[in-house]
C-alpha cells in the first residue's frame, strides 16, 4: 500500500530483482492466464487469449497486405494485363478490409480490458468534481496565487463532512474500543525518522529533464509510455505487448537501474519538452526543515503519525496499568513532498491520517470481541487468489481467519471493524474489497497485511492499510534511543528454564591473546546456542579449535582451558518481550473522496430540462442535517422558520435557514447538491412538511414536533420508513421540483 | 499580543524609538507613580516610594559604614587609645546593624512587589505540572530521545480535554453563529506569507554565543539581567533601579541596535559559558521548507491559520450569497520556530490555533445579536486605565461599547462571546480580564484590539486576541495576487456621485516631454483630489506650474493646455469596497493550560496522611465523564458494571471501568486526579451509587436508571443539586476515602 507504508514499499524494492519477477511472471502465465493487467501489482500478468490472437492476426494481415502490395507493384512494373492487375488490387483491398476489421476488434478488446466504461468514468468524475468545487467541498489551495499542486482546502461543506467522518472514527474506534488517543507534533527531529527508516528509505525515484530541470516521477513516465503503447499502438507484437504488461505489473518493484534501463531502451523523453532525461535517482519525500535557530538540528514534517505513538510506548504501557493488549490512536496531519502529484484529492502533499497502533503479545493474538465480527461477509482478495488471477470473492471473515488466510484474530477483528466503519459511512459494499499484500509487497518483518481498497473512477484505491508489523518499530526505537520498549508477563509462579552459559576463562585468554583478550571474550560470549554447543563438542573431542573473531578480522586458536560452556537451570519470574503491533492506518482524504463518488447521482429536474446533482450522504456524514425553508417570503412563515431553527439548535442538529425568494424547487435542488438529508418547509403557521432528500417524500407535522422528528431520523433512533408509515403524507405536487 | 500577532509586534518596533519611550516614561512617571512594573507593557513604570526611600537609605548607610570603617583604620594607624578605638568600633557595628536592617526591609519590599506569593506560585505550578505529566495529560515530545524544547504531546486525558474544548468551540462559534469553517494546509508557499508580511517581519531578535554558537533571545537575556539585578542587587541607586525598570517595561519595543547597546552597556554575556555575545539580529520564526523536488519553490509551515481564510475570501463571499457580514473559521496547527522556548505549554513551537475572520462592511459594524451580550459584566482594562496605572475593573460590556472604549458593536459582541466561551469551560472569571492594546502595541492599520488574558502562575497570559484589523489583510493579498478581494453593495436605486476627472492632454504632453510622456501622464493621474484641485487653481491663475514626477526624479513644467481637471456627476449602481475583518484568535494550548491550573486543587485524604489532587473540570471539559467501579472483585458486581458500561456507551457517555482490586478510596483518588466528575459504584446487583467528585456526595439509584442520570447531569439537562435533592442519599462512610 503505497500511501500508507511507502517505507515498506521502498524497502521492498531493495530485495527484489528484475529476473526474479520475470520468472514469477512466466510461472503465473503458464499456470493461469487472465486479463486483469490493469491492476498493477496484484493480478496475474498474462494477456487475454482473445487479445493475443487478435494481435497475432493483425500482424499476419499486415504482412499479407504488404506482400500483396508488393505483388501489385511487381505486376505493374512487369506491365501485366489490366485484368491481372485489377484482380491483384481487388485482393489487396479485401486484405486491407480484413486488416481493418481485425484492428477494430483489437481496439474494442483493448478498450474493454484496459478501461471498461473509460469515457463514462471520466465524465462521471468530471461531474462529481465540478459539483464538489462549485459548492466549495474543496478548493485548490492558494488559488488566487495560481495554486500549489497537491494542496487542497476543504471549504465549508467539505470541512463539515471531514469533521463528521473524524468524529465517527473517534466514536467507532477510540471510544468503543477504549483506545488511548494521543496528539503529537508534526515537526519531528531527524533521529526519530532515522530510526524508523524514513530518512534513508522514504523515497521515490525521480528523473530530471536534462535541459529545463523539470522533475518527473520515473515510474509514472514509464507507466504512461507502456499504457499508451498498449492502448494505441495496434501494430506491436504479442511478445512486445506481453513485455510492456510485465513492466506495468512490476513497476513498484523496479530499482533505479532497472527503471533507467527501461527508460533508455524505450527512448522515453520529457513529456513537456521532449528533451532527454537524467538517470533515475531517489528523492526523499519528507519536507525537511530545521528546528531552532542554530541550523544544526534537522527536522522533518512527519510522513505518518505512527512514530509519535511508538516513541511513547513506555508511558502508554504504564498508563494502561502495564497490561497488554492495548491500542493507542492518533488523528493528525501528515506530509509527503510528492514529486509530481496527480489524481486530485487522492495523492496530495498534506493529508489527515488516523492511525491505530494495537500492541499485543506476539504469542497471543486472539481478541476478546472477535466473535462480534466473525460472521461478517464481504469481498476479500487473498494472496493465493491474486497469484492465480482470480478476482475478489465474498468470504466469511471468520472462515478467512480460521483457515489461516488472515494471520490472526486481532488482525481479523480490525479488518471487520474497518468494514463496519466504511460501510456505516455509506461506502458501497460492492465497491469495497480487502486485498492481502503479496509476499513481495510486504516489508520483511510484517506478518500479514491487508488493504481496504475502494473502487472509484480512478480504479481501486488503497484507503486503509491493516498490517501486523510484528515488533519492528518498537525494536528500532529501542535500539536507537537505548530505552527499553518492552512488556512484562509476570508468571503466577516462577518457571524453571534451562539457559546456556558461556564462561570465558579470562586468565587463560589474557595469557594467550594479551591486548586482544577483550575482543576474543566478546566474540565468545556472542556465540549462538548452536555455535557454543558445537565448540564444546569440538573442544571436548579435539582439545582446541580455530575461531573467527570478527573484530580482529582473523582466526584465533581456542583451547579447552580457555572457555567453559554448560547448561544451567534458572527460575524466572517473568517473561520480558517486545510486543507486536497491529496497525490500521486510515487515509481520511481518500475515504472522503471515494465517499463523494459513491454518494453522487443525478436525476432529471421536474421540467425534465436539466440533470440535478444529489449527494446521498447518510445523516452521519451530511455536512448539514436539515434546511428550513419558508415556502414564500412572508413574515409569519419566517417567524415559524426561526422558531424551528431555534429548536433544532437546542437539540444539536446542524442546519441552515434559506429565506431567499428563490423557488422552492430551486432551493431543494441547492440543498440536495450539498447532500442535506432533510428539509423542513414552512407553508402554514401551525404545521410544516418534512421532506426526505432521495425519495422526495414529504410528511406533515406540527411546528412544535418538527425538530424532534428531524433529530430522531438524523440520529438513527427512527428510520424514515417509520416516519413515512406513521405520519400524514403531504401530497402537494406544487411544492417539490 | 505576542503569541497571536507577532507580525504586529515586530512591525511595531519599526516605528518606535528609545528616545520616544524614555519621554513616555518620564511623562507617566510625573503624572501618576505606581508600582505595577512587573507587568511589562501595560502598567506605568514608576517605583514604589517605599522602595525608592529604602534604596536611598541603604546607600547612605553603606557610605556611613565605609566612612566609619576608614575612621577606625585611621585611629588604629595613629595608635589612638584603646577606649577611643573601641568607641569607634562600637559605632561602626551599630551602623552595620542599621545597614542590615535597611537591607532586610528592602529585600522584603522587593519580594513583595516583584513576585507576590512567588514561592507559593512556583510550588503550586510544580504540583499541577507533576500531576499533569504523571497522568499523561501531556508529555515532552520524543522523550526517549531526550525531547525537543517547545514540543509537547497530549497524552490520553489531555487529548480528550483538547478534543472537548475544540468541540465546544465549534459548537459555540461555528454552529451557533453559522460560520463557514475551512481547513487549509499547513505547508504554505512563500508568496502568501510575503504578502502577509511574515517573510519580512515575523522575527525575534537573537544573539549568539561568539564561541559556542549557542543562540539566545536577546530580549530574554536583557530581561533576566534586569530582573535579577533589581531583585538581588540591593546596592544599586534608585536612579539605576528606575532605569532597569524602564528597560523591562519597554522590552518589546526595543530595536536591534537598542537591545545590542544595552547588552554591551550592562556587560551581559552568554548564560551558559560567560562568553561574549554577538550583536542582536533578526531571526525569522517560521519553519522553512521547500515544496516539490526542484528546490526552487520555498515554502513555510504556516505561523497562523488566518491567511488560508483571507486567500479564499472571494469564494467564501460567493458561497455566502455575496452578502456581508459573514465569518469564516479554522481550527488547525500553527508553527513558530521559537529561538529558546520557555514556560512549558505556554510557549511552544507547534500549537493549535482556532481563528475566526469576521468580514464586515467598514461603515456598518453593528451586530444583530449584540444585545445578547451587552449586559455581561466582567474585568476590563482599557487603554486609558493602563496609561494611568490603574488595574482592571468590572465593567458592563454594553457601557464600554456605548462609551466608545470598545471600538464597535461587532468587536464588542465577540468580546462577550469569548467571555462566555472561556467561563463555560470554567476559566475563573476573577482571573480573566480583557486588556485593550495600547496605541503603540497595535499594528498601524488596526482599529482596536483586546486580549483575553488569563491569570496563572506565570502571570497574566494572553490567550485570545480579538482585533479589528480593518481592510489590511485583504488589501495585501489583492495587491500581491492581482485578484480583487472586494464586496459589493447594490443600491436599491442608482446614486448620483460627484467624481474628479484628471484628463492629461497626451498630444501636448508628448510634444513637451517626448519619451518621458508616459511617466508624466501616470504621475498626473495619480494625484490626490486635493493636489489635483490645487493644480487646477494654479494653472488657472498662473498658466503653468512646477510638478514633481517621482519616477523621473525631477520637476517638470506643466502648462494649462496639458491637463484638464474637472468634476463630473455619475450614476453609480453599487458601492465596491474592501471589507474590514474582525479577528478573534484563540491559542487553544494556552487556554487548556490555564484551565488545568484553574481546575486544580488538593484536599487531605480521609486518613489525613496525604494531600490528594483533584481537577474540578466541568463535565463539558472532563476527559472521561464517568468511571464504573465494582466495590469488590466479584463476578456478580462485575456483570452489573458491564451492563452499566453498555448503557453508558449507548447514551454516548465516555467512561471507563476499573475492575482492579485496589481499595475504592484509592480508585476514587485516581479518578479525581483525572477530573472525572461522576463515579458509579456497584455494591449490589439491584442498585448502585453515583458519586459526585467535588462534594463526594453519593446518591443511590437503580441499576437500570444509572446511565440516564449520569447522562442528564453530564449534559446539563439536570444539575447535581437536583439529583441530590430528589434521590436517596447513600451514607455508608466505608465507601469513600
Amino acid at each position: 500500500m503505497r500511501l500508507l507504508s511507502a517505507v515498506n514499499a521502498s524497502s521492498r524494492s531493495w530485495s527484489s530483482s528484475w529476473s526474479r519477477l520475470a520468472h514469477q511472471f512466466l510461472v503465473s502465465l503458464s499456470r493461469n492466464p487472465c486479463r486483469y493487467w490493469s491492476h498493477l501489482s496484484a493480478q496475474s500478468l498474462s494477456m487475454d487469449a482473445v487479445e493475443e490472437s487478435l494481435r497475432k492476426a493483425l500482424i499476419e494481415k499486415q504482412s499479407a497486405v504488404e506482400a500483396q502490395g508488393n505483388a501489385v507493384r511487381a505486376l505493374k512494373a512487369a506491365s501485366a494485363s489490366k485484368s491481372e492487375i485489377d484482380d491483384a488490387v481487388e485482393t489487396l483491398n479485401a486484405l486491407k478490409l480484413e486488416k481493418t476489421s481485425v484492428e477494430r476488434k483489437l481496439q474494442a478488446c483493448l478498450s474493454n480490458a484496459g478501461g471498461e466504461n473509460f469515457t463514462n468514468k471520466e465524465s462521471f468524475r468530471q461531474a462529481v468534481v465540478n459539483t464538489l468545487e462549485r459548492r466549495l467541498f474543496y478548493i485548490p489551495s492558494f488559488k488566487i496565487y495560481g495554486g500549489v499542486a497537491g494542496l487542497y482546502d476543504y471549504g465549508p461543506p467539505g470541512c463539515a463532512v471531514k469533521s463528521n467522518v473524524l468524529s465517527f472514527w473517534r466514536q467507532h474506534f477510540v471510544l468503543e474500543e477504549n483506545m488511548l488517543e494521543v496528539d503529537c507534533p508534526c515537526v519531528t527531529p531527524e533521529v526519530v525518522l532515522k530510526a524508523s527508516g524514513h530518512v534513508d528509505k522514504f523515497t521515490d525515484l525521480m528523473v530530471k529533464d536534462e535541459k529545463t530541470g523539470t522533475c518527473y516521477r520515473a515510474d509514472h513516465l514509464l507507466k504512461d509510455f507502456c499504457s499508451e503503447k498498449l492502448q494505441k499502438d495496434l501494430s506491436i507484437t504479442p511478445d512486445k505487448a506481453a513485455e510492456l504488461k510485465l513492466v506495468l505489473a512490476n513497476l513498484d518493484d523496479l530499482s533505479a537501474e532497472q527503471l533507467g534501463a527501461k527508460i533508455k531502451e524505450y527512448g522515453i523523453t520529457a513529456p513537456d519538452s521532449r528533451n532527454p532525461l537524467s538517470d533515475p535517482y531517489p528523492f526523499n519525500l519528507m519536507f525537511q526543515t530545521s528546528i531552532g535557530p542554530s541550523g544544526l538540528s534537522p527536522g522533518y514534517m512527519r510522513p505518518e503519525t505512527a512514530q509519535g505513538i511508538f516513541v511513547n510506548f513506555k508511558d502508554l504501557y504504564y498508563y494502561n496499568g502495564n497490561k497488554l493488549p492495548f491500542a493507542a490512536a492518533q488523528i493528525g496531519q501528515a506530509f509527503r513532498n510528492e514529486i509530481s502529484p496527480r489524481q486530485g484529492l487522492l495523492r496530495v502533499r498534506e493529508f489527515t491520517l488516523a492511525e491505530i497502533e494495537h500492541f499485543v503479545d506476539p504469542v497471543e493474538k486472539s481478541h476478546p470481541k472477535y466473535s462480534e465480527v466473525a460472521n461478517l461477509e464481504f469481498l476479500m482478495l487473498p494472496r493465493e487468489e491474486q497469484m492465480s488471477g482470480q478476482s475478489a470473492k465474498r468470504m466469511l471473515l471468520g472462515e478467512a481467519v480460521s483457515k489461516g488466510i488472515v494471520n490472526n484474530e486481532t488482525l481479523g477483528y480490525f479488518i471487520g471493524r474497518v468494514y463496519l466503519f466504511l460501510t456505516r459511512l455509506a461506502i458501497d459494499k460492492d465497491r469495497l474489497r480487502f486485498r492481502q499484500h503479496l509476499a513481495n509487497e510486504m516489508a520483511h518483518y510484517a506478518a500479514d497485511c491487508w488493504d481496504a481498497e475502494i473502487e472509484c473512477s480512478y480504479g481501486w484505491i488503497e484507503s486503509v492499510g491493516i498490517a501486523d508489523r510484528s515488533a519492528y518499530d518498537l525494536r528500532a526505537h529501542a535500539e536507537k534511543s537505548g530505552v527499553g520498549l518492552v512488556a512484562h508477563e509476570k508468571f503466577s509462579e516462577p518457571k524453571e528454564v534451562e539457559k546456556l552459559v558461556i564462561a570465558p576463562v579470562k586468565k587463560e585468554l589474557g595469557l594467550a591473546f594479551k591486548g586482544n583478550q577483550k575482543m576474543v571474550v566478546e566474540a565468545l560470549e556472542k556465540m549462538s546456542e548452536k555455535e557454543a554447543l558445537d565448540m564444546r563438542a569440538t573442544l571436548e573431542s579435539k582439545g582446541s579449535m580455530e575461531f573467527y573473531v570478527c573484530t580482529l578480522g582473523k582466526n584465533v586458536d581456542i583451547k579447552r582451558n580457555m572457555v567453559t560452556i554448560y547448561k544451567e537451570k534458572k527460575k524466572e519470574h517473568q517473561r520480558v518481550f517486545t510486543p507486536s503491533v497491529i496497525e490500521p492506518s486510515f487515509g481520511i482524504g481518500r475515504i472522503i473522496y471515494c465517499l463523494f463518488e459513491h454518494s453522487f447521482y443525478t436525476r432529471p429536474s421536474k421540467a425534465g430540462d436539466e440533470q440535478l446533482n444529489v449527494f446521498r450522504f447518510p445523516p452521519l456524514v451530511a455536512p448539514i442535517k436539515c434546511t428550513v425553508f419558508p415556502l414564500v417570503q412572508n413574515q409569519e412563515y419566517e417567524e415559524v422558520a426561526k422558531i424551528i431553527s431555534k429548536s433544532l439548535t437546542a437539540v444539536g442538529i446542524s442546519h441552515k435557514i434559506d429565506m431567499t425568494g428563490t423557488s422552492i424547487g430551486k432551493r431543494y435542488a441547492r440543498t440536495d447538491e450539498l447532500g442535506v438529508p432533510f428539509a423542513v418547509t414552512v407553508d402554514s403557521t401551525s404545521s410544516v412538511t418534512i421532506r426526505e432528500r432521495d425519495s422526495k417524500d414529504q410528511v406533515r407535522v406540527g411546528v412544535e414536533e418538527a425538530a424532534s422528528i428531524v433529530k430522531e431520523v438524523t440520529e438513527g433512533q427512527r428510520t424514515w420508513a417509520h416516519v413515512w408509515a406513521t405520519l400524514p403524507h403531504h401530497s402537494s405536487a406544487t411544492v417539490d421540483d
